[in-house]
């Protein structure tokens, strides 16, 4: 076997074999093939594509590069929850402690953000003395003991994919369809869950741009979870505009919160309970009430427990920006677009995220939003308000701004997006 | 500028800016475009194209990573010619001092052999004492007193292909027309030659399998040419069978004398001479009559002129494989095919070719070929001779040989392909 041959293959636009796959991910993960070597075979998968059979060989390929996890000795039923990620979207927070005090186990190996859209772990990591990093077996006694852990994923999982994906990350090739499935799955599969819900954005301010998109990628990611006997579903969900009214690491932690207190903005009170319906009954606990578990503090008994058994304290104050930045409305009307991706860019401009892995975060920067499409506003109110602990940072942060909202004349009819838009299983 | 949005742009079938390629070029020459990150590239480039303005400015960038020669201190008109490679493509042994012998300069920087097709430098290397490697001062020392030169390509002629080139021969990238096109002009251009004359080979023994992409290749390349003052003509010539009698270092060297000698193979000669019109008439020389340059002696004059000023032995007995194994015809019939290809990877697996470019090669291992399509044969007789020092590899040669002839019944009526096929200007 040699690496020309395999890339020679799907350059013109042939199938690999089983062999081939098997052994280009062990070569590559061992250092025998170059890294660009596979950054060529990324390209030629992303332009000529990869079948059924040869995504879910290479997904199978990258679970065997690593290790696996073992939840089988848990009393309860695993569920996991991925989202392809978008601004604002802070619903692994709430969701992992409220489908837990359903009666699932919830194992959620995350990861920092990177660009404009932000990292569960950069969130969470705003709480005072809150740890990501666990070994396997602090993270199985985190589970056992509340129900849910959210911590960061260690290096034994998958390791080709994580060669891979910092690869293809500097290469231009993140944009295929059958790489980002292979990528997502091959980390879900390794951890053991027995059941994934998946969240596939949709929208501006997500990877995907177009609903078929979406839907082909999502399709994929189930496809390859079914065939591996984990029970897979997916949600396409709404990215064209922010989830909830923060993006930014402690404005999401606080925002979180207030959904596990009960209260919170109406689109992310709905994704959450949304997903855990779909988590629980993958889980077989169709019986469960996730809108009880919120009311009746039980799920945010979950958090406190979680965020404390990692070393965090959650009474703690969380970290504020030491300036701030109002955006007021240029004239009265209906807010009919508020833009996603600019959002992000703008938070991230003010220090929410990073441009290199080895950056820091400020935990206290952000974006707070003050209406959403379907609002009406007063010409001079609060549209936005920036956050961050740099305020030289401010002009870069608006100039992201600057067509990022339409207001439409008074009385105009105007009906924002579902947040959820279509089901895959 | 960035090199993943360059990356993008060809990725998504746009067209490169000059900026784009200015920029990439020169970095990756620097260094700060990574391997992984043109690899990607490439791949990108040779599934999408580039068009004429992007081939012409990629080729300029390359260019510009380097030094320019400059040989407008010769009294002579400069003639140049490239061959894209074939199997006993011994031309430029006997063509270089011919067209010196008739009044041109000819400035031959050629490379080793990688693969089935051999190396100009491996073959005159078998000659005792001779050196390929030349300083700029020498070189245009022995080109100016001889007429003719044949060393090695300096370091500073576009560094940036020589570093692409590399990294396209282990990415599977190597098969990319505008990336073949700009690789060879940008060295042919720098080396400051006046005019050129192209030989695109055309068969199963060549890099271009088929006419259409053959020519492809050399329209481009003749346009590049044009484009940059350089007079440049293309033939197309077949390769679907060896070129001459001989294919391996020595031996082709020991035809290319008969050549001189006003003597060899019919094809050899017909290729040398139409490659010597074009080259005199590209440089000016209408006039020169290369026939009786051969028939004189005065072409053999400045071979062994050349060769002396390099230090090599024009008298010396030529290097002979230690062992020999003889093909026979197994039945009696017409020769209607030899195939290039199969032939070459014959003489590579005897020692005469390279797997990689720190491999020594053998002088006089390779194949000789004792009849041509066309030729009768009679069964039993002699049809190939093996040379190798290593005769535990004549099992591996004769396994690439097995369907490399077919034998018709006496008779048959058959002409053989013509040696030009086509000519572009």
């Amino acid at each position: 076997m040699d690496v020309i041959s395999v890339i020679r293959t799907k350059r013109d636009r042939g199938e690999l074999s089983d062999e081939q796959i098997d052994w280009v991910i062990d070569a590559y993960t061992r250092g025998a093939v170059a890294d660009e070597q596979m950054s060529a075979l990324a390209m030629a998968i992303l332009l000529n594509g990869m079948n059924r059979r040869e995504i879910a060989r290479w997904t199978a390929a990258m679970i065997a590069s690593g290790e696996r996890m073992d939840f089988s000795s848990l009393a309860r039923p695993t569920a996991d929850k991925h989202s392809t990620g978008g601004v604002g979207d802070k619903i692994t927070l709430p969701l992992a402690p409220l489908v837990a005090a359903c009666g699932a186990a919830v194992p959620q190996l995350s990861g920092r953000g990177l660009g404009h859209t932000g990292g569960t772990l950069d969130k969470l990591e705003s709480i005072p003395g809150w740890r990501a990093l666990l070994s396997n077996e602090e993270m199985l006694h985190v589970l056992d003991t509340t129900g849910a852990v959210i911590c960061a994923a260690g290096d034994g999982l998958a390791p080709a994919d994580k060669k891979l994906y910092a690869l293809r990350d500097v290469t231009g090739t993140v944009e295929a369809i059958p790489l980002i499935a292979s990528s997502i799955m091959s980390k879900k599969i390794a951890e053991g869950t027995g059941s994934l819900v998946l969240d596939v954005k949709c929208g501006t301010g997500a990877f995907m741009k177009n609903i078929e998109d979406a839907r082909e990628l999502a399709a994929t990611m189930v496809g390859l979870g079914t065939d591996s006997g984990v029970r897979t579903v997916a949600l396409l969900t709404d990215m064209s505009t922010p989830l909830g009214l923060t993006a930014g690491n402690a404005l999401e932690v606080r925002e979180s919160v207030e959904v596990l207190a009960g209260g919170g903005p109406a689109d992310v009170v709905e994704l959450t309970l949304a997903l855990a319906r779909e988590m629980l009954d993958a889980a077989g606990l169709k019986d469960a009430d996730p809108a009880r578990a919120l009311a009746d503090g039980s799920a945010m008994d979950v958090w406190r427990r979680m965020i404390a058994a990692q070393g965090g304290d959650p009474d703690a104050a969380l970290p504020v920006a030491r300036e701030q930045h109002v955006v007021t409305a240029p004239s009265s009307g209906v807010l009919t677009r508020l833009d996603a991706y600019d959002v992000g860019i703008a938070a991230w401009r003010l220090g929410a995220g990073r441009a290199r892995k080895e950056d820091p975060v400020q935990a206290g920067a952000g974006v707070e939003l003050h209406a959403k499409p379907g609002d009406t506003v007063t010409a001079g109110q609060p549209l936005l308000t920036l956050h961050t602990d740099t305020p030289d940072k401010f002009d870069y942060a608006l100039k992201s701004l600057t067509s990022a909202y339409d207001i439409a004349a008074a009385g105009t009819d105007f009906t924002p997006n579902p947040i959820v838009l279509d089901r895959i299983a």
